[in-house]
């Protein structure tokens, strides 16, 4: 019998670029959060979902799905749908809410590397940008080799021990992998997915809705 | 009197990610390329477009805009469009030809910046996705810190002699920074335009069409 999956979908942002909780919106009759827990359904024993706090959306109850409330930022509210994921759980999926076309062959894949003995695994797309890291006033300190990096994604799978001690100290970034990194332990990138992206702007749920409408996603 | 602004557009890519030369494709009734020259032409005493060897395509004589053929990397073809330039230009622009929509002001401004002081200057935009830097088998090195990464975009204004000093030594670099930066000297990032992006696959091309549709740009 393999191990529990289980996924939490963080829902809990702000998301103060975009100006409104974009995870909420419509999208083709479901709510963006909703197509994020649909692809995580097919590969998960259990999904837990954190909303912000004090809840103003609600949410209709729905089989094998808990909720929990977020915290102050995004790594405390991972912790949150942690500490709701049960014991058993071997494998410890996180996901963004506002990554609505993650295929569930992507759950698969990440899955599939942990099972197959890496602590994390990780989506990641080739940068196509030169990027430069900058000082506080925007002078150019480095540019990295732009074929050593990649732009990385959710759904982020982890060892479930090894996930929950990234997180016991408490620490943040704007990814679980980074906590697990701290750790020493070995994360391996799968191939993303181009359509898997992060509604961050208003266009971008523009952008969602017509690949919608052209029938590109289901 | 300022001194002279030149700008090279940089049209010699043979596009392997997009499949074709699509910086020659129709865009609104003018070629991708026509749009960045355009853009540039507001700015610039004169201009140096870069073209693929062979020059497939023909290019009609324009008044103000010379041409030469590049070479077999990104910075070969810059360091041909450099011999190009007049000695007495004080500032030269490197634009990619794969970026139509750059505006005026976002050449005023780069060039703005390197006439109050900076050796370089070039647009970036905050970095919204986590970016790993990974070794060849995919295993994560590092996760630098999404705060001080920018993703940066063309055009790129520098005093002409540093530019000139950088390619002298013919080294290589995803952009024109990358080799002034290596010289030491001060590049400054400032506020890059959220349409300015590069058409690298064949979506973006549809994009960018949406966008000219939709009177976005112009």
């Amino acid at each position: 019998v393999p191990e529990a999956v289980w996924t939490i979908v963080v829902a809990a942002g702000a998301a103060r670029r975009f100006g409104r909780a974009k995870q909420f919106e419509d999208l083709g009759g479901r709510r963006v959060v909703d197509w994020a827990v649909d692809a995580a359904a097919s590969l998960s024993n259990g999904i837990v979902v954190v909303l912000p706090p004090g809840d103003p959306v609600g949410w209709p109850a729905q089989p094998g799905v808990l909720t929990v409330t977020g915290g102050a930022t995004r790594s405390e509210s991972v912790r949150r749908g942690l500490e709701a994921v049960p014991a058993d759980a071997g494998v410890v999926c996180v996901h963004d809410a506002a990554r609505p076309f993650a295929t569930p062959a992507l759950f698969a894949a990440v899955v599939a590397a942990v099972r197959a003995g890496a602590a994390g695994a990780v989506p990641g797309t080739p940068v196509t940008d030169t990027v430069k890291v900058v000082d506080a006033e925007g002078v150019v300190l480095a540019t990295p080799e732009r074929s050593t990096l990649v732009a990385v994604q959710t759904p982020q799978a982890f060892r479930a021990d090894v996930l929950r001690r990234a997180h016991a100290a408490g620490g943040e970034g704007t990814d679980d992998a980074t906590l697990v990194e701290a750790l020493g332990a070995r994360v391996l990138v799968v191939p993303g997915e181009a359509r898997n992206r992060k509604l961050t702007n208003p266009e971008d749920l523009d952008w969602a809705r017509t690949q919608v409408d052209a029938g590109a996603v289901r």
